[in-house]
Parts: C-alpha cells; sequence; structure tokens
C-alpha cells in the first residue's frame, strides 16, 4: 500500500489556514482587502528561518490543496456571471475592457523590455500579461463599502473587470504557450496554432458544456445520494479545468469557464428538490475554497524571499507599478456614456488583487528547458507590483468616489439657485 | 519554484468523485448503504486494467484528498456527541459497548491465530481490533428507515455504537503502536507505556480541549474575517489530528476527539452573529467531507484485488463474517433494562461499515521494518468481512424490528381479549 499523509503535512496546512485568517482579519481592521493580509503573512513566514514550513508548502499534497483552492475560486467568479449576461455587457464596457487589456499589457512589455535586457520575448509578454488582470472582487467590495455599487461607473467597472478576465485568461493562455515553446519571440505560424488552439478550447468549452451540461443535470437530478449537485458540479470543474491543462492552458482558465458555463439553467433541474439555482452550487463550493485558497495566497507570499530584493527588482517593481496604474486609469477614458466620471472607471480597474497573484505564479511554473521562465527576482517584482495596486486602489477610488459626489451636489445646488 | 499538480490528477480526482457518487446512488436504490457502492465501484476499477488510474489513486495528492474526507468525516461523527452526552449513555449502553468490543476481538484474534498460523501475533490483534468497530451512521440510517430511532434498542444501540467508537479507536491506537514495534508480543512494559501513552493522548486532549477550545473560540469569535468559525474548526481537527499521528496514534482518532471536544458551548460565543451552535460547523464541513471522503472508500475498493481472494483468504473472510457476527450478537445480550430485544440490539450492532474500512487501511500502512503488516490477502479478507457484515446486517435489524413489533401487538391483543 501507499504511504499515508505525514503529522507534519496535517501541521503545516492547519498553520496555513490559521495564519491567512490572521493576516486576512488584520487587513480587513485596516480596512484593506484580506488577500493583502494573507500575502503579508506570507511573505513574514517565507522570509523568516521556518526552512521546514516552507518545504512542506511546497510539498505535493499542500500544492494540491492551495490550487485546488484557486481551481475553486476561479470557479466561483465564474459562477457569479454567465454567458448571457457576458454578451450584454460585452456592448457597453467592451472598449474600456479592451483599452484595459491592451494598454497595461503593452506598457509591461516595454516597461519589462527596458530594465531587463536580457531576458527572453517570452518573460517580457508574461510580465506584460500579468498587468492586464483586474480585480472584480476587490473592486466591488470598495464600491459596496462606498455605497456606489449602483452607479453608472460601478456597472461599467464591474462589466470590464469581467471581460477582462476572459482575455486576460486568454492572453495568459496564448502567452504560456509561447512561452513553452521556447523563451523566444515565436514564428507567424507557431503564434497562429497556438492562439488556435486557445481559440478552439474556449469555443469547444462553450459548445461542450452548453450541449452537455444541461443534459447531465437533468440525468443527475433524479439521483437521490445526497451532495449529487455540488459533487457534480465540482467534478465538472475539476473536468473542464484537467482539459484546460491538458491542451497546454493553464487550469484556472478551464475552472472559470466551467463556472461562466454553470448558469441557472443548467441546475435548474434540481429546482423541485431543496436547491434553488446556482445559488446552492456556490454555497457548496464555498467552505472547499474558504479553507484552500487562502493556503495559495500565504504560499505566494512565502515565495516572495526579501534577500532578493536587489535594486533591479526594486526598479522592475516601480515601473511596474506605474505602468499598472496608467495603463488602466488611460483605460478609464474609453468608457462611452454621458455623465461618466472616467477617472473613477479607471481607478476602479487598477487593484489586480488575486488575479494578478494567479497570472504570476503560473509563470513561475513554466520551465521550459527546466529553467522556470519568471526568475525570484522578476517574480517578486510582479508580486510587490500586485501588492502595491491592490492597496493604493481602493483609498484612491473611494476618494474620487466621495469628492465626484460632492462635486456633482455642489453643481446642483447652484443650479438650483440660479433658478430661484 | 515547485511544480504544479498535473491534468492528470485533476482528471483522476474527478472520476472517482462520479465513480463514488454513481455507485452510492445504485446502493441506494437496493437500499443498502452508499458506502457499500461505493467501495464495490472501487473494487471494479481496481480490477479492471487502468493502471494509470490506479498510480494516480495511490499518488500523495489524491492520498491526501481521501485521508483529509475520512478525517472530516469522523470529525462529523463527533461532532455529533458531546463528551457530557457520553458520560451520562456510558452508564446504560457501558455493558454492551464493552462485550461488543471484548467479544468480536477476542474471536478475531482466535480466527486469525487459527487461519494464519504463520502470521505474528501483532497481525492478530489487528484482525482483532478492526471487528470490534460498529457503524453509527449505518445502524441510525436502518432505525429511521423502519421508524424506531426513538426505541429502547435504538438509544441502547447508537449509545453502545458510540462508546464502541471511542474503545474500538483507542484498541487501534494501542495495536497500531504494538506492531509499530516489531511484530511478536510487547514485553509486559512496552505494552504499559503504549497504553498509557494512548491513554495519555486521550486524557491530554480532552484536558487540552475543555481549557482551550472555549478560550480561542471566544477570541475568535471577535474577528471579521468570512468563514472564520469554519476555517477555525478545520484547523482545530487538523491540529488535533497531527499531535494524534505524532504520537503514534491514527490520525482520526485525533480528528473524533476534536469533534467530541467541539460542542455548543465551545461554539457559543458566534451565535450572536449568523452561526447557531455547532451545526454550523457541521454545515461547512460536510461539503468537503462529502468530496473527498467518498473518494477514500473507491480507493479502498481499488486496493482489493479480486485475484488475490485464494481459497485462504476466504476462508479468513468466512471465519471472521462468522466472529464478527456472532461477537457483536452475543454482546447484545449483555444489555440491561426490561422489555428489550436484545437480538435486535446485537444486530444492531453488527455493520462495520466505514469505520471498519478506515481501520484496515490503517493496518496496510503500518510497516515496520518496511513490510506492511497487513498482507494484501488478509487486507483483502478484512475488507469483505467488513462488507459482508454491512451488506447482512441492515435486512436483518430490520426484519428483527418488524417481527418484534408484530409479536408485542399480538401479546397486547391477546391480553386485552383475556380482560374483556
Amino acid at each position: 500500500m501507499e504511504h499515508g499523509v505525514a503529522a507534519h503535512t496535517w501541521f503545516a496546512l492547519a498553520l496555513l489556514i490559521l495564519a491567512a485568517k490572521l493576516g486576512g482579519e488584520a487587513a480587513r481592521r485596516l480596512r484593506q482587502p484580506s488577500v493583502l493580509g494573507e500575502l503579508a503573512v506570507g511573505v513574514l513566514l517565507g522570509n523568516l528561518p521556518f526552512e521546514g514550513l516552507a518545504r512542506l508548502a511546497k510539498g505535493p499534497e499542500l500544492t494540491f490543496a492551495a490550487e485546488l483552492g484557486v481551481m475553486l475560486l476561479l470557479f466561483q467568479v465564474g459562477l457569479e456571471s454567465s454567458l448571457r449576461e457576458m454578451a450584454k455587457i460585452a456592448v457597453r464596457a467592451g472598449g474600456v475592457a479592451s483599452l484595459g487589456v491592451i494598454l497595461p499589457s503593452a506598457l509591461g512589455f516595454g516597461a519589462s523590455t527596458w530594465l531587463l535586457p536580457h531576458a527572453t520575448p517570452a518573460v517580457h509578454l508574461f510580465v506584460g500579461a500579468t498587468m492586464c488582470a483586474t480585480s472584480v472582487g476587490i473592486t466591488a467590495s470598495v464600491l459596496k463599502d462606498v455605497g456606489a455599487l449602483g452607479s453608472e461607473e460601478a456597472k461599467m467597472i464591474l462589466g470590464a473587470a469581467v471581460i477582462d478576465d476572459i482575455l486576460g485568461l486568454l492572453v495568459l493562455a496564448i502567452v504560456s504557450a509561447i512561452a513553452m515553446t521556447g523563451g523566444g519571440m515565436p514564428a507567424p505560424a507557431t503564434l497562429a496554432r497556438i492562439t488556435g488552439t486557445a481559440l478552439a478550447f474556449v469555443v469547444g468549452a462553450i459548445a461542450f458544456g452548453t450541449l452537455l451540461f444541461g443534459r447531465v443535470y437533468r440525468l443527475a437530478s433524479s439521483l437521490r445520494t445526497p451532495y449529487v449537485l455540488g459533487a457534480l458540479s465540482v467534478a465538472a470543474c475539476l473536468l473542464v479545468a484537467g482539459a484546460s491543462a491538458a491542451s497546454g492552458l493553464a487550469a484556472i482558465v478551464g475552472a472559470y469557464a466551467a463556472g461562466l458555463l454553470l448558469d441557472d439553467v443548467s441546475v435548474a433541474p434540481f429546482n423541485d428538490k431543496d436547491a434553488t439555482g446556482v445559488q446552492h452550487v456556490e454555497a457548496f463550493v464555498a467552505p472547499i475554497a474558504a479553507v484552500f485558497a487562502p493556503v495559495f495566497f500565504v504560499r505566494t507570499g512565502m515565495s516572495v524571499k526579501l534577500s532578493g530584493l536587489d535594486g533591479g527588482t526594486l526598479a522592475l517593481a516601480s515601473a511596474l507599478v506605474a505602468t499598472a496604474i496608467g495603463g488602466k486609469v488611460a483605460a478609464g477614458f474609453g468608457a462611452r456614456g454621458k455623465n461618466l466620471d472616467r477617472l473613477t472607471v479607471g481607478f476602479g480597474m487598477v487593484p489586480r488583487g488575486e488575479v494578478g497573484l494567479i497570472f504570476a505564479d503560473v509563470g513561475t511554473r513554466i520551465a521550459p528547458g527546466g529553467i522556470p521562465l519568471l526568475s525570484p527576482g522578476v517574480y517578486s517584482a510582479l508580486v510587490a507590483a500586485v501588492f502595491a495596486t491592490t492597496l493604493l486602489a481602493p483609498p484612491a477610488l473611494a476618494a474620487r468616489i466621495r469628492s465626484t459626489k460632492a462635486r456633482s451636489l455642489r453643481n446642483r445646488e447652484s443650479l438650483e439657485q440660479e433658478k430661484s
């Protein structure tokens, strides 16, 4: 028989869960997103002399737990929107979203080319790709805090962020595949093949999911075993994620696609029972993601070696922060519509949050010829840039919304004074 | 950085989850406990030429998932009772429970000694220990099905089954420790040390938990991070399970102890929030256990090699089924109280279910000097015996309850006729 799981692995998992929750709590008390606290606690644990913990955190068991957590997190994000909604939003927020992908990637690519003259084009592409992520969760929670979730700007930001997720994951898929082929700029034929694979996967997943999900869920709804809906949905997520990984894309791309594909229509046959739509699947997946996803962020923090933060890394990190903010704020001016504060839209798209971290992590696991694509220094610079955008964006966004509100109030008052 | 999780691992996990649910469903349709179906599907998968799946199922990732699932399952079982209730039940059901541990272990030890003359005493002890398990879950679901959950017999059965869990885990702990020291019968001093360690762990866990759980939960209840109660409880389970494993006992002993220690009193500080007692922790843990524990049972089935079922193994399996049923039925006659049907009590304690399988699994992972304590043949015989008791007990119990009801109804009618 096989070996069992060692006692130390259970201790390490418990420790990472508790550390993540304490870090998240500290961040919340400072009115920051939890993910920042989880990351900071990870940086602390990773830079103290806890070699045993670091080794266990990178072992197969906790790697599995962390990746499963992030997979189910992306699945949850996907569940929050459906293909139908997506099509509607695309028309209005498409401009902001496209600019929000193109500008930061181009600026990130430029900064990387400038500051890392000896790196391969694949590295520059990857740095650029990481810059195009937008964290829906963080932006949504700030908008909720300042009571602006119903505003035109909020709809524009959230719509664009969701499209950014898809476009970003597509860019990530293409760039990963390019990096895997060697590191140099690929021939046009190779590029066409890679883009084709990524698009084929997305189209295939949509077609497959639309055709199959409804039928499978209708069949499964007649089963009497407990937790059928939840277990089936987790299995569906794992299968699409596995297919994504097997076709050379990141597993999270598939997990997100599975979430998008699963909507109230496919879950509808279960509605006669205790389940009520996709919320039931979310409620099932939430505890698993709540336990394991924070493990991912603590581990990410642990990978940042402060001793490796030399001048070059800090310069790269600073340049990336500037391009990351500049690119998204400029993209905000692509918003169409009257009476929109375009700076609010731009600020809302700045935080990279967990999505940026997941992108950076993918980059360290691509190792053409055995050498990781992203060196520890580049990785640390990326994580630092993600950290900074996530830290700076929420207060800037909140302040901008408050001052815009105050200004429009003053304008209305002066208009009324003129009338009277 | 480390390697990521391979696409095949995600596929294998999805496959095992789906196979488990389908097997469980088939069992339910045949009015059998789900665990039997999960086991049968595992035997099927393990004896078809799916070498790749078998290799992945025993890899570190799925081993982790399966053990985590079983750990959280035992944690849930522990949550269902508290130390307080335990003390009350012990007085009434103590006799049945003690006999239910002593008789089957002794008979199992005897059968093993007789049929495995070349095995070490540690093997005989282990076979005996596996025979003393009682599955609360399976018995409870049968009693519920026939509408007899409120009867005196049911209280006696469930009380004895819970005490059997504790006594059985204690026996398992002691026997595992003995087996780890070599294989022969240990010297009295060694035996005393091992029993001391096991008792010290149980007493220590109770003292530690009683002192600490209340305080930690009170402190944690002031945290604002989402899922604090659930994440803290999972971490507590992992820590006590890890401590159990580190002190030479099985990790599941600790997981069960953590569940026993956690009661409504320790969870009470959370009651002001959305949480309401220990049910909230159960609801949080349930999805994680529902996804991962079935993976354990499918894997267990996969370890049973039908090609290895020779005459000797079948003879051992038959002898174990006889002693397993005989021992528990005889224990039923130790029940104190009037108007009790002692055969009902005995039948109710026969199913070994998941607890027996978990015990057998522990035996394959003890490998003094690199050789697993239980050979594939002995392991298969144990699993077959567990399977048979779990298959035979529910219909026998249901039939006995129905006939007893009918008889007491006839008696009452004839009494009333005499009166009139």
